[in-house]
């Protein structure tokens, strides 16, 4: 039998559907899982007759596979991943590759490369979005790690994740270490923004303009053929429009607890660490935690209380607003997106291609839009962007939409309806095109109590002042609070 | 010469004002300085003829202390602490006591106590705040580390710490291991949020209504007159006072960049670590690092235009409404930072005392304020209180205040005025008393893309369910998504 040209190790959902999707591009994968039976269950069901070994050993495994070896991980991230790490190079060569597939943590993969690295093999982190069927019928691929390795595997993974109208693939090599679950890792926090934005959206027109899922699935369907045209809008038009055996709407009947797998927070955590404003993916992870303590929410909504507004005008005007709202806010949550990847970059010393990236999550991925292809554009336009808002398009995009996204925010206010991911974008939008922000004061007061002293106006940057202000406190500055 | 009560090692600003407090209080201060100059300098000058004893090596400043040793850092947080923890250890005995009285991260405390400990000394990591007044005069102190060095450092602690009016100390013992420091970054935290509501409320007067920073500083001295009355807006009253040697407000000519130690950093962190939605003290953080990329504000405000609305209307009215707002919204982060506190004694096994707590911060750091005292009545009323909103006096408040806060939201979104914290309190506080939440639709999504299944509202708890959304992706849940 012929040898195999990658191994896949994990046989759970994405596992599988990426085995299948590999094997229908040509290539012969062997497989293995950890509980052998899914091998089994798997050769004789699914992949019985196609070119897919199952083998029930690691030794086994990489004596299937052609040279230099390819062996890609789809395993819970975590200890996992370094467990079979050690069994994998117990049983590859130097020059073989080995490829984490999972959600792993970003600073875990620049570890574990240059671990992998030190033993004389190859390693890639690369992130893979678009679910099971995404998996199955071309994901949206982000590799990193050993750049000698992106030769390898160049052919595989181009021919088995997505590609765009043109024909461009939804992968490229992202840049060295940790940088593909890096950029992965954005992606999924800019996931949590989208999901967050358009269940905003939902929560305005089912509690504030009182429509029905039916009503609803009718503006999410108008929506997808504009400028929202998404895969998370077409799967809210298709979620809306789903009955249960009784034929109500599914959607009415799902407990409204949200559950994260911490991929969002880390994006939270990456943007504090780099001293990034991400607002809108933050305040999307914390919607979530929110959503989480349903018996507690439940109990306060007795104790208390909120306004009573109902909603009175033109609803079709109203609807039109909230599409405006929910693209301005998804502009500025890509534009803080980019500026956090921009300044890890800089920290981790990556050489990160802005357009490819939009064009690697422009199709195959959870966040796949045309609006991608948008950013793409401003990037090919100008690689020095800095901030996306900062696009002539995105510039216009957002003034025409402006006047919509304040009357949504200020009517979600004024009714009590909680929109935090739609109205902090709009105080990051009012923040960054701000000359004056008040933080002058703010520096007074640091310095007031801390003595942590400031700059002027009227000097040159890097002049640090510092005021007696009680005139009993000393000249001592906290320049000095070291020994 | 009589043996020296304490040590004090780093004699900046902090650390001088400390052990003037100190030997103002009764108790003999042994003092060293890595820079030993500093040592000279002080005991000739600020020390000279009290019972200060300048020390110009770690062996000589053990010398001079009674026993068991009391050795209080006060250094940069970091590789410093670490450095002398280990020069202590060899110039100590078992019994003696290491204090880290700098802002050291919780981690870095929980695992420096465990290992002072392993070496039969005992432990303290302390909260000091008050900033260089405070340390002068009477600092709040939040002590956590070796229970049984609690009883030697105790006297020392309370004599030279705050008290409030009924002679309370406000310093109390706070728990095992790194909860001090975990207190503190909490304290921190919610310092960077009173500072940044501050700060809105400023701009709104400043930007929206015209005010000068005199009519300002009349402002803010009547809201010091009652339920705002705290050190934060004293100062503020008195900042807005302060003019230049041109006579000019001085606080126009500070630059609007402000910048920060990392606290609060810590604090945004530890609430997404926890799962709890502190998004106030995230909007505060973030805020701070859009005012430090101030060249790029100044450019972006030259590209992207925004609304022109002026103020028409009682301004003593919408000041009114500030004042609320700004009350209501400080509730809010209270009963954000106290939520992290709850969960992160929940994580780490501390036994904190949430009453204490606030009656520590009710005077002599930088939070303090009359508020904090209806907070210590909040916890004496019902310990087992879940959210601050929940107590009747805060839950009247709030919804007192809610027609005014909903108000100055709404036209700081049409205005085009970022307003982050004053909203996304509000967005909390109608996130928090809605019973349902937006998120079954994102449950809806996150099983249609990802097989993450979904509970239900007519089934229990617990129970979960997945379906077929597409009718083509397979019946493969995500919980199979292990190896």
């Amino acid at each position: 039998m012929k040898k195999a040209d990658i191994g896949l190790i994990g046989l759970a959902v994405m596992g599988e559907n990426l085995v299948m999707n590999m094997e229908s591009k040509g290539f012969t994968v062997a497989v293995y899982n950890r509980t052998v039976e899914k091998v089994t269950k798997f050769v004789e069901g699914r992949a019985k007759g196609l070119n897919i070994i199952g083998t029930y050993s690691l030794e086994e495994l990489a004596a299937n596979l052609e040279k230099p070896r390819r062996v890609m991980m789809m395993v819970k991230a975590g200890q996992a991943v370094d467990d079979f790490i050690e069994k994998l190079l117990a049983v590859l060569e130097p020059g073989d590759i080995i490829i984490d597939g999972g959600n792993s943590h970003f600073p875990d993969t620049i570890r574990r490369c240059a671990y992998v690295e030190s033993k004389g093999l190859l390693y890639i982190g690369t992130g893979v979005s678009g679910g099971e069927e995404g998996a199955l019928k071309g994901p949206s691929m982000m590799p990193g790690g050993s750049p000698a390795a992106w030769e390898h595997v160049k052919p595989i993974f181009q021919a088995l994740c997505a590609h765009v109208e043109d024909g461009s693939p939804c992968c490229d090599w992202v840049g060295e270490g940790g940088a593909g679950h890096f950029v992965k890792m954005v992606h999924n926090g800019i996931e949590y923004g989208d999901m967050q934005l358009i269940c905003e959206a939902y929560q305005l027109m089912r509690d504030y303009l009182g429509m029905t899922a039916d009503e609803m699935h009718e503006v999410f369907a108008e929506w997808n053929k504009a400028e929202l045209d998404s895969y998370l809008i077409e799967i809210t038009r298709d979620i809306l429009a789903y009955k249960d055996t009784d034929g109500e709407p599914i959607v009415d009947k799902i407990l409204d607890t949200a559950g994260q797998k911490g991929t969002g927070k880390w994006t939270g955590i990456a943007a504090l660490d780099e001293g990034v404003p991400l607002t809108l993916i933050g305040e999307a992870v914390f919607a979530r935690c929110l959503s989480a303590i349903k018996e507690e929410r439940v109990a306060a909504s007795k104790v208390l209380s909120g306004p009573c507004v109902k909603f009175e005008g033109d609803r079709a005007a109203f609807l039109e607003d909230i599409r405006h709202a929910l693209f301005a806010a998804k502009i500025v949550s890509y534009a803080q997106g980019y500026t956090l990847m921009r300044a890890a970059a800089k920290t981790y010393g990556w050489n990160l291609n802005y357009g490819g990236i939009a064009l690697m999550w422009r199709g195959g991925c959870i966040i796949r839009s045309v609006f991608l292809g948008k950013i793409k554009e401003a990037f090919d336009n100008n690689p020095e962007l800095t901030n996306l808002l900062l696009d002539p398009y995105f510039k216009e995009t957002i003034e025409n939409a402006q006047a919509s996204w304040r009357r949504v925010c200020a009517a979600a206010i004024t009714a009590g309806i909680p929109a935090p991911a739609m109205t902090t974008a709009l105080n990051y939008f009012d923040g960054y095109r701000c000359e004056k922000l008040p933080a002058n004061l703010l520096q007074a007061q640091r310095d007031y109590f801390g003595a942590h002293t400031y700059e002027r106006l009227d000097h040159p940057r890097g002049e640090f002042f510092h005021t007696n202000w009680t005139g009993h406190g000393g000249d001592t500055s906290a320049s000095t609070y070291v020994v």
